[in-house]
């Protein structure tokens, strides 16, 4: 339930739009890092707040108590501090589990890819933070996904916030996932929940709706740094400063155009403690004067200074910003594209079939096949001691094979061979 | 335990090795496919023999009872029925886990890769095999690993010497498991296994020592077929007649040099029912006269013509064939040979460093950064505001980046870019 076989033609196209993901990776530098999919269970318990319970445990057969990888950000913090490394860019194209509710159709699997690029080391503020947004933004757009925007918001001026309308600390997390449901749920709803859950005063509520509903650019960050609470805020103060630097940083990429302060994002997780962002995709056909409208985040990631230091004995932190690319959604809208058009995708790269023309010739079949696959052509032929040719051409148009290597008795008291193009049909000699 | 963090450089070599075995089985036309790492329990369990207590189990936690792979085999005939495809060259490259001992140090582990090609449906006899046995040729050859023989044998043929010996048929799978450590123990080991443990009579167990201890080519096949016993046994027969066939389709790939037939090969997994092999590299270094000695099987398969029907609620069959790679293995010897040749593995593609030569620069950094991302040029800088130019001409070195784009006022004021070799430190302005 909620994992699939992955057909070839599949497969091909999930490869391909690895390749322009990984290709982004190492054009940033990133080095490969693969870690086991069984982690120690004590390693994952207690890092994802509401997701703990979607974890998949391995029965006790004796030895260690296992589990499945949930996500790739802790088992790179874990290696991080196992080895001691305090200072590495990485990449990892890899297969997460999660028991959750499969919702196929959307994309939303148990077992799926998950796309990760991350900067760990001590830096001069927000330089790594705007490359994992460049990053977002090159991928998204040598996709040709169509109009996206990159949400981003910081931990450290929602915590000011939360602050300055009176919630106590203890509450900042809870309070962050509430907040993130404004992503679908409209601010009604989720006033109540904070009212009726999280028991907070009418009050508080309404002065914590008035900060996560704006959205902006440079202008709305020096706006809340006037603001007369905000401002005397030191967790939102730094929260901010680091957000205008960002938007400079941004601004020299040229990509600030498509990145907008929204104090609505808080993300799910509980490990973020600076910048956070998420890429969501934007509504193709919409009518003139329409709002665009999000169909969902596909991208998303955000600074983690505390998780290493989890990991290590003496609690030595080595800070972290990353960003985790959503394949399984992207890969949805691709394979819907790709239906419509029409296109067929081949699931295999042969370019020559070896054919006869009749009977008594799997000899020279199989000497001219053995001979094409040394000299590194891509070859195939039917398992067959005598096929008709016209079977042997119809597999080529099937396969889209393009090309057929014919070997007839001419042919071979000749020394030739002669090569059909399966489309046109023309032969020529050789 | 058993499982590792792959380094970057580790992966980098895996990759290139893996490559390598991809591009062989492409060649070949095989389709990529992509199965879960969970599979139900109920698949996995009775297929691996002695090897089912090395299965990996989940935890019960509400819904199917699952288990991690075994080997990409059995989901390949799973997959197979489940779809009802009757006719698939497929290749798969993934982990696949066992409880098993590790030993490290040998490339053993409980998460690793396996590299499989198949071949199923209902084709003329031998063609497919002898193809199988053409790819581990290939592979091995391409990876230049040194001298090599793939030992085949036939489970027809062991069927036949078991049965002439007088050997139930209901012992017939435990005894090639015992006959196949004569690959480790020495004949007076597993004959007195045979007698001690599988209860044969001595008789018993010499009669089948005189068969299982020969191997050769052609003229071992001609002689057997002459065997005043076996050839009054039908299984002897057909997998007399399968041999011979399949040395005359290597012949005439060209291959038949490497293999060897030999009767003590029998393979430990249950569901093989034709064609065995496996592919054994022979030690490196020995002295003039000294037979070539084993080290270690690092490819192997086989027919397994009946496994597909049991995961059809018809019984179905569809024929199979195939070849799995033991990467691991091989990668092991690898590594131990680049470290041997001090050769280092860079772990990134970075090709040019983005640099400044003075403070205040930070801005033209992240400028030229971005236009060489976007011109598809993979480029770092250091994530500090102002680096030393020392410093960072020292990380281009370490990192074996090859060239440093440098702007300084200078340049920024020519409108160019100085470019640094940085093993020559040439310089010059573009």
């Amino acid at each position: 339930q909620g994992t699939r076989d992955h057909h070839p033609a599949h497969v091909v196209l999930r490869d391909r739009l690895l390749a322009t993901v990984i290709s982004c990776f190492k054009r940033h530098g990133a080095a490969p890092l693969d870690t086991p999919v069984l982690e120690l269970r004590e390693t994952l318990v207690g890092q994802y707040g509401e997701g703990a319970k979607l974890i998949y445990e391995l029965q006790d057969q004796g030895g260690e108590l296992l589990a499945l990888r949930y996500d790739l950000t802790v088992p790179f913090a874990r290696y991080l501090a196992m080895n001691k490394v305090t200072n590495m860019k990485r990449y990892q194209v890899a297969k997460v589990y999660r028991r959750d509710n499969p919702a196929t159709t959307r994309g939303r699997y148990r077992e799926f890819y998950q796309c990760d690029f991350d900067i760990a080391g001590q830096f001069d503020p927000m330089i790594p933070d705007a490359e994992c947004l460049k990053v977002m933004h090159e991928i998204l757009s040598d996709l040709q996904l169509g109009d996206f925007i990159i949400k981003v918001n910081h931990r450290q001026v929602l915590n000011g916030v939360f602050a300055v309308c009176g919630i106590p600390e203890s509450k900042f997390i809870t309070m962050c996932s509430t907040v993130d449901k404004l992503d679908k749920m409209a601010w009604e709803e989720v006033r109540s929940e904070m009212v009726a859950e999280k028991e907070l005063c009418p009050e508080a509520a309404d002065l914590i709706g008035d900060y996560v509903r704006l959205q902006g650019g440079l202008e709305l960050i020096e706006q809340l740094l006037q603001d007369p609470k905000l401002s005397q805020n030191k967790q939102a103060k730094e929260g901010l400063g680091d957000m205008k630097l960002l938007f400079e940083y941004l601004t020299l990429f040229g990509i600030a155009g498509k990145v907008r302060f929204d104090l609505s994002l808080a993300r799910g997780l509980d490990y973020y403690t600076g910048v956070i962002y998420e890429a969501v995709l934007l509504q193709q056909e919409r009518q003139p004067g329409e709002e665009p409208l999000g169909v969902g985040s596909v991208a998303g990631g955000g600074r983690y200074d505390g998780l290493v230091g989890m990991f290590d004995p003496k609690g030595r932190r080595v800070p972290c910003v990353g960003v985790s690319i959503g394949i399984e959604r992207i890969f949805s809208i691709l394979e819907q594209r790709l239906e419509a058009s029409g296109e067929k995708i081949r699931a295999t790269e042969t370019q020559v079939l070896v054919a006869t023309p009749h009977r008594h010739l799997l000899p020279a079949r199989l000497r001219l096949i053995s001979e094409l696959w040394d000299a590194g052509i891509k070859a195939e032929m039917l398992y067959k001691k005598d096929p008709k040719l016209l079977k042997q051409l119809q597999y080529c148009e099937n396969s889209g094979i393009p090309l057929a290597a014919i070997v007839g008795e001419q042919e071979l008291a000749g020394g030739v061979v002669k090569l059909r193009d399966v489309r046109t049909r023309v032969e020529v000699r050789m």
